[in-house]
């Protein structure tokens, strides 16, 4: 009955057909397994491991296509934004508004974000324990929010690695919002390819069983239809071709856990 | 068809009468769940924080007491060697052999071990990488052992906290034996309260889930009619009186993933 | 011949009085020891853990303030800059622009301040190999910067806990900048006092030795007159009156080392 | 006047003659220096990555060497104990017991050593909080040991990859007893070559340093004729040729220590 939500598409926009390409899929993937679906692409990575790599088409362009890809395939539309200067603009087109996990302690941006009247998305930061998030919840409530999702992307675990500490889940489930799981950042290696991120993403599927057993509301995953030629994030996305059967996979996942209520020895906060 | 392992018990063997209450309770929760248990306890907490802690009731007491469960209750009986010598008088009365995970990369006890013909259970060190597990299996086959099982109990993460990375489990399984997890060292703070280690059990469910949705054969848990005043690893225990249900919860997970089949990125190794 | 740099002034610019006499104990100090003093002090905390915490007095007022102290006691000043935007302003005024440790991955922010002509602190990241920071120090050449120093401030262990890989000085000295190492920003605990950052300001003193004595060109500490009532930072900043005689006692190490040379098995990197 | 103590070479006795020409040399560098050495080396790597690994020549053949090397060149001698039955006989040549790290919470090992009546070298085990080594003190102490040095040789900190927090120094010098800082296995990579630890010997000088800077009584460091072609450990070992110049640059970091005296901030525990 209460389905999980799945926030999905390419890492970045390459060009309008291709942003086009990937949505028409994951439109029909929809349908086809009726699901909540939001399109997710960025149009800008400002936070690239080198200068020289693909930034994406920029903001005007970006949401031109994402306002375009909303209205064709009647998707929401989520994309990251990077200072509270870009919020006005991106609020226009944007039905959630993504708080990358690298600025989850910027308070000018929250609170930019706070004040847009849109769902946002907060990705806890890669430096930062789950009860730290409540601070966090309290910038964004302070400032008028009450519209937010948490997410899990993985911690930092020594160098050029991330771990999921799962615990996360049910510590910022308590804070009172849904909690979406990012499956593909989480087996991402930072840097770990010299002068760009690599990752494994033979560990996605696993990772979001687990997340949706433990519980949460959402899923978070980018997918490419050729990731390994990719500018960005290629190690960690799913291939397109790979993403139907991985969601029917995971359904049961989530029914076991909708059917099994609070947590034994959590409560609440677990479910 | 093909149920979890459960291993269960209590830390340590307080006493006959204590091990056997549990030990009882226990039968007849198997009995009623229909699912295979194995009756774990510690006769010798060889490596407790302090020198002071209740250490138990020593090896031969230890053994005769698993050896009259084992008799009385119909449960294969599982517990801890420390150094080799220890191997052979273990031997005559456990079923299974359990190497403790600060324990794991000591060679003359995996190898006494697995020239006892025993099953051997194994944990990952607290400082090794899952692929390195491999090196582990490969000492134990070259001293003629192709009974083993291999468990994840949690890695170091900072100080007085430990965290588990489920990518751990289909490496681990890729080496061909079963994977159990152990859900309550998994949520122990080793050395967290000081002269004795802490530790959460209301994580200890979310993790089981978790690892049962990624894949594993078994769960390994310590059980306690009254864990807040147990002498050892109390924080981490899950009260008796909870276990039924949790076990009841933790099923639904098995079976979707038993009915999911290989990982669809994966492969066998998650399986 | 060539003492190491010191950067040092309080976490937050508090009022102009407040400033000026900080300011002004440490224009005393510099002249009786004849060292190079920097001084630092921030008007705005961008990303303070708690949406309440006192974020400083603004970038008008602060700049103002820095441009006096840098008239009335002969200071090189020194401050952070949050976005790309607040670079012109910031440079019409100090020095030196910092960069804050979780923003070191900003693309538009290292640009602005590689185009703006200042020298440029760089704080890597709290989730960041050293390594990895030559990415960085190759996004700031690319845009016309040749001007820069590097700092190590920690890197995330666990959670709520910093650890210094000292290994990072001489891996990050290879990239042909001075490396600055901020010894109270180290022993901070990183959301470790529920809605704000604990610390340990005991041990700054020890690793401030370290660094010198690995290698490094120059030292950042956070002082303060009263630093258990400051309202950011207290635990990790160093006591004014305490400063003099630390800082006396650190010469010996950056002596021992210039005199010392190339590390032997290092080469020009550890120097 | 108080030297720093300086433990000494291979990692393994690959034979009499190995042993013996190391032993001639560092002897040579000994009165040379007129610094005090005590000579390492163990007859059993008992917890070697692989099984296949070169293990030694046994504890009476190797005790037979070390006794040698004693009476030859007048050096104390320390190596491994790993368990309580292997006390005696290598009390009987061994001037100080060395608790391996991975073994330092086993409580019937540092119990049958404290008994010794034996000095004692307990390294931290890379799991360990720095706190928690009182724990361990005590555990010696109850047992009757007033001879104790205890170790930092770094800690877990993600996969394959050790780093030192140097704050350990200060922490376990106020348990009352000399520290000693071993630096190759500091820089070892756990497990890192697949089948054995890699390491980067380059940085050891530079923890060295740090670690006398900081104040420690001692330096622990595994040194080899050919480090690369060494059948154990080899990635961090000090080449012999390289090791008077190391030393000889080390020594005014502890002479700066010497004449600071007592930590600023931290008081004697610093010192």
């Amino acid at each position: 009955e209460s389905p999980p939500l799945f926030i999905l598409g390419p890492c970045v926009i390459e060009s309008r057909e291709h942003a086009f390409d990937i949505a028409g899929a994951l439109a029909e993937m929809r349908d086809r397994l009726n699901l909540p679906f939001v399109f997710k692409a960025s149009y800008d990575k400002a936070n690239r491991s080198s200068g020289k790599s693909f930034r994406g088409i920029g903001i005007s362009a970006g949401l031109s296509i994402l306002e375009d890809i909303r209205a064709r395939y009647s998707f929401p539309v989520i994309s990251d934004v990077h200072d509270g200067a870009q919020v006005a603009e991106a609020s226009s087109v944007l039905d959630i508004l993504q708080i990358p996990a690298l600025l989850s302690r910027q308070t000018d941006l929250l609170e930019a974000a706070a004040r847009s009247g849109k769902l946002v998305h907060i990705k806890k930061g890669q430096f930062m324990a789950p009860e730290d998030m409540s601070n966090v919840v309290k910038k964004m409530e302070e400032a008028g929010c009450d519209q937010l999702m948490l997410c899990e992307r993985g911690i930092s675990f020594g160098y050029h690695t991330l771990v999921v500490d799962f615990r996360s889940l049910p510590i910022m489930s308590s804070f009172g919002y849904p909690i979406i799981f990012d499956a593909t950042h989480a087996v991402q290696s930072p840097g770990g390819s010299g002068d760009r991120s690599g990752g494994d993403r033979r560990f996605a599927p696993s990772l979001a069983r687990a997340a949706l057993a433990v519980g949460c509301q959402g899923l978070f995953m980018e997918v490419h239809p050729d990731p390994d030629h990719a500018p960005s994030d290629g190690p960690n996305m799913i291939p397109l071709s790979k993403l139907e059967a991985l969601i029917a996979g995971l359904l049961p996942f989530h029914e076991a856990r909708k059917k099994m209520g609070p947590d034994p020895l959590f409560g609440q906060g677990g479910s």
